[in-house]
């Protein structure tokens, strides 16, 4: 059984607990999906095929829970946050040229780059307007300026590609951009509808921020580590692209002079052959000068930190669920 | 003194009447897309530099004049839409790989791909949080409901990429969807404003789409007149991308079957090269066989279609502004 298989089991645990609402965001999700045109089907039919972990949903949907269950609108909001992640991960392969997603082939690849961008756009505003028709204003509210966070973050990428000057902080402000602030208001919006925790958003939010940069860090940790571990993606990918991520960040300070000249001289290479040639001298310079430890070591900090922020919540099964769910993104380093 | 002159000229008429609330929508426009990132504020600098007609603020502000004026909530509105449009825009030119926008290079020219595909995304969630954050839930999911239909519509057009046998309903589908849904949201969302007109939501509405009509359609027209009329754009643009049009697809209906078939045979080669090469071979045809004539009337019906759909509108000043910017749009072909 491989590490892929492993970590699903783990997740799927935490989501038995959870399985007839998780089914009804399934459904749901479809059902917001079903295209008007042939081309649109059939793309949402390829995206339906690779399955998602639905970490995000999952989050939404723990947070939700009270003694009456779920409410109806936190299936539909779960979905509708599901349908904004799918729309960031088709106009991300895109920016990336990422061949592969969740073992097909990626939407840019199999359709071409325009209807991946159209694809994108569509899961987008079906998402919002699926919450608006459902009249889920706060919900809209937020997912709306998530969106704007999102995309100003991918921008920032975009500058920073290759900057080996990024600082710490900035790549904390991308990747909470990026990827924390859609788990946050996956967590806000989740717990609005949980009758038993009102006046607990604030607290729901940070958990799931804090959460969220775990999830990010540890992505990027994946790249360093070996193959296995990188859930049957391949590593290098964030240098091979310029993406220059905490670890790197951290080896780099780390480093003795004589070996950041050297990596400084590897990093100003271009193309992605070219960078590809170097991985292993670059993933062992990041190993050897800590940039793998370092960044494990903030991954723990923010999972402490998530934990922490559930303080003013009343101990519970609700509250254990949402610490296992921490658990299960920092351990998928162990 | 060139047609694009004077067409900004006799626009420019109708927009004196609104001159103040205008400015107030330029301001709004400005201080919405700051943007976080220097690349961000770079683009949206480089976007504000092309001059944008304006139409659609302009028909959503003459819906929302009453006799206080204007609401603040129309200028926020007002700005929003151009922002949904100008999003519509960049997007559009990165699928149609245009070289200029509005006498400049276009984003996807100057800025790469990447940055085209994240600044139409950026644009589409600020047009919405900026109205979420205004608590204009209407204007909300009657824009994100457009947005959904824009991005089936550009499905939809892909799909029929090169495809003679596109027929004129499809054609008039696609035309509503990606056109004239969102100066119909426009016209909506405006009167929504107006204390004076509660009740004529769908009136302005059926105005918005009949005009949008209009106005996609002369804009398929003014790619098989000269020069001079197409704007300082060169003819042929949707002819060599494969976008089949009203004026062809009517000449086709009414040619004779040897000059429809020498067309077939035309629109079988492939690439924008060999395209262009038969390109006065094509325009002749259409013109000769009557598909401009055809959509010129066609563009007409809908032009008076507009001006009766405000028929339970009460006749004033503002109904004659309507009407008045109804025929700037198909006076643009006299």
């Amino acid at each position: 059984m491989g590490l892929v298989d492993r970590e699903r089991i783990k997740l799927a645990t935490l989501q038995r607990k959870i399985g007839p609402a998780l089914a009804a965001v399934d459904r749901e999700f479809q059902r917001i999906t079903t295209g008007d045109s042939p081309l649109t089907r059939d793309i949402c039919a390829h995206i339906l095929q690779g399955k998602s972990k639905k970490f995000r949903p999952t989050l939404l949907l723990l947070a939700a829970q009270d003694d009456d269950g779920f409410a109806p609108a936190a299936i539909t909001a779960a979905a509708s946050v599901e349908l904004v992640h799918t729309a960031t991960l088709v106009h991300d392969d895109f920016i990336d040229e990422a061949m592969t997603r969740r073992g097909l082939p990626a939407v840019n690849v199999k359709y071409g780059p325009s209807a991946a961008l159209i694809m994108g756009d569509y899961l987008y505003s079906t998402a919002l307007h699926n919450l608006c028709a459902a009249g889920l204003h706060h919900a809209v509210e937020l997912l709306a300026r998530t969106t704007v966070l999102m995309s100003e973050a991918e921008m920032l990428q975009l500058e920073h590609r290759y900057d080996m000057a990024i600082s710490e902080d900035r790549y904390l402000q991308i990747i909470h951009q990026k990827t924390a602030s859609l788990i946050e208001n996956a967590c806000r919006i989740g717990v609005s509808f949980n009758r038993r925790l009102s006046g607990c958003e604030a607290a729901f939010g940070d958990f799931g921020a804090h959460t969220g940069r775990v999830f990010q860090i540890t992505d990027d940790v994946f790249d360093y580590l070996g193959d296995e571990r990188r859930l049957g993606k391949p590593t290098g990918q964030d240098w091979e692209e310029g993406r220059i991520t905490l670890p790197l960040i951290a080896a780099c300070r780390q480093a003795p002079p004589a070996a950041r000249a050297r990596l400084d001289e590897l990093a100003g290479r271009r193309g992605r052959e070219e960078r590809a040639a170097c991985w292993p001298e670059v993933r062992a310079f990041v190993t050897e000068h800590g940039g793998v430890d370092y960044a494990f070591a903030t991954a723990r900090r923010y999972g402490e930190a998530a934990k922490e922020a559930l303080g003013p919540v009343a101990s519970g099964p609700q509250k254990d669920l949402l610490a296992v769910a921490v658990e299960y993104v920092i351990n998928r380093l162990n």
